[in-house]
């Protein structure tokens, strides 16, 4: 039978009026979709959770949904990803809220806060205690839909050529720190800068910084920075970076609902699964720099030095809920949940782990 | 147009070879599967994970694959759940690995084990780590897939009428805890017993036993234990439980490969949800337990009986390894994996945990 026969009676079977079709027969249209990305290609981990989410999309839709990926060197704006969604240039992209602080303050709580929730507290807070809601309507106004998108859990607080005993260590330190977290330490006298990725292990050989805060083993090791500063301090400022996955919200809802489960369904898997494989790589990367350079002593902020960050961070927390009801409202769930949240890990999670050393 | 001039246009169309059809047209058939789960109806958090599973598979497959969710009132065995996905009588199940130890010892080790890994650890030793494939060497014989069906998170070690101060107090002491860890137990004088959930309120107020464990705030403040028993033990015996989602494999092959990926990522995203909730609701109920019954004290054994029963489990642990070269094997990737992964847990969550009480 000719194709063009073929379409005909394809048309007659699924245009004429008054059908009991089956529903995948009105679908079996295939949308082409692109997704931005901030990261450059093949980057490890945050680049894998895109490509793990548009091949779970594949399959599933059976290819009725391809998400071509590309990546910072092809659309050439790592921050630009807000704006392409928001425009439709591209009906996905994948980020980090806090990028966008600039736009709307309130985009910044749906990625970490510096002494904020661990990353079970913060998937939890974000499908079961309101947090995916509250997303909702600081994007809504945008006409983008925004997803958590992976976490590379608890990052570590950087690597330091020198070690920090007290806050006068801080003054005038130049470390790249950048976002939120760089303000609080601003607080304290550090001078935070924002430097290029290529250029971070030179400014730091060369002393042009005193030191950096990059992610945690899992990223940290490519870089190098385990071979010239011997201090690796642990995290305090994002206990739990969520990514984030943004759909053009006219281009979510042109598509068929199965393929809207689909899509919602695989950026959950992804966002969960990211977190996963940052613990693996972290666990098998640390392995790793313990082994190979002894001399790398992982140490924690003194008391002190710590007590003094955790209060510039209340003080700037408490600006922004006074200058902004909604994004008081934002704190305030966090805080709460955090509060009860909290509670638990300490009597679950902590406790075993301290019973393990005994 | 009538029904059967267009099923006979739908026929061509379909029918004819040598077509250029999208494979969405060879799908359409509707699969009714049956799904047996070992919880009674309508238990929380378990059971929310099975109709979240469903639910999401019956989206995403746009109604072409519908799970039936039976529950223990209904099949008539909740241990039943093994032999029924063997034997086909249910494509799927929904149940936990540790129960099957009778019929092979070594599907024991894919639920939890004392002193081992925490959820984000496992799940990552799962996904990423090498524990699905071992999991799929062991369940293969039985025709069986086994996958990750939903954590609880860190179980408490239970709920006593008297404190535990010394080994002493473990001679003899009468206690609702079944399987493996009870066999630990048994080794330091707790005489193990198991009773069914809806006598267990009973007989620890009546004294027919002294302590009993369940699984945590999540699940144990509607059974009511914290009324009658004042002691509230911290966790060692199953710090990440796992249920299972098991699927007869010949059903599973009998599903084109769009509804397979469907099925598998819907597992998972399940799997993964529950341990979001778990953490919510623990952490709600404890805040209930702790503001409506402030005389519930939470302890945590002391070291010399850690020691102790940490002591008895390594033991048994090793025996198992001597006597079944599988055995071994899973047991050495998980240590292995441990090792490097809670490496990893103690310089990130644990020292944040720890910072945030300075």
């Amino acid at each position: 039978m000719k194709q063009s026969i073929r379409s005909f009676l394809l048309f007659l079977v699924i245009a004429l009026p008054g059908a009991n079709i089956p529903s995948v027969f009105a679908d079996d249209k295939v949308y082409r979709w692109r997704l931005a990305e901030t990261w450059g290609p093949n980057f490890p981990i945050f680049g894998d959770t895109t490509k793990n989410m548009a091949k779970m999309v594949e399959e599933m839709s059976n290819g009725r949904l391809l998400i071509r990926i590309d990546s910072a060197n092809r659309h050439k704006s790592a921050l630009g990803i807000f704006d392409f969604v928001k425009n439709g240039q591209y009906q996905m992209g994948h980020s980090a809220s806090y990028y966008w602080k600039g736009k709307d303050i309130n985009t910044m709580f749906f990625t970490t806060l510096p002494f904020g929730m661990t990353t079970p507290e913060q998937f939890a807070w974000f499908y079961y205690g309101g947090g995916e809601a509250l997303m909702k309507e600081v994007y809504d106004k945008y006409g983008i839909l925004s997803f958590p998108g992976g976490n590379t859990g608890n990052q570590m607080g950087g690597w330091f050529r020198k070690e920090i005993n007290t806050l006068e260590d801080l003054q005038g330190l130049k470390m790249r720190i950048p976002g939120f977290a760089g303000e609080v330490l601003a607080e304290l006298g550090v001078k935070p800068t924002n430097i290029a990725s290529g250029e971070l292990y030179t400014a730091l050989e060369r002393n042009t910084i005193d030191a950096l805060e990059w992610v945690g083993p899992s990223l940290d090791l490519r870089m190098g920075f385990h071979k010239i500063a011997p201090y690796y301090y642990t995290g305090w400022h994002e206990p739990a970076t969520e990514l984030q996955f943004m759909v053009n919200k006219k281009a979510y809802e042109s598509l068929p609902a199965d393929l809207q489960a689909i899509l919602k369904i695989a950026m959950k898997a992804a966002a969960y699964d990211m977190y996963s494989q940052s613990m693996h790589e972290s666990a098998l990367n640390l392995a790793t720099i313990q082994t190979e350079y002894p001399n790398v002593k992982i140490k924690t902020f003194p008391e002190p030095v710590m007590q003094a960050i955790k209060k510039a961070n209340d003080k700037l927390l408490a600006e922004f809920a006074a200058k902004d009801p909604m994004s008081k409202k934002i704190l305030d769930s966090i805080q709460a949940y955090a509060k009860d949240a909290r509670a638990w890990t300490n009597f679950s999670d902590r406790a075993y782990l301290d019973s393990m050393d005994d």
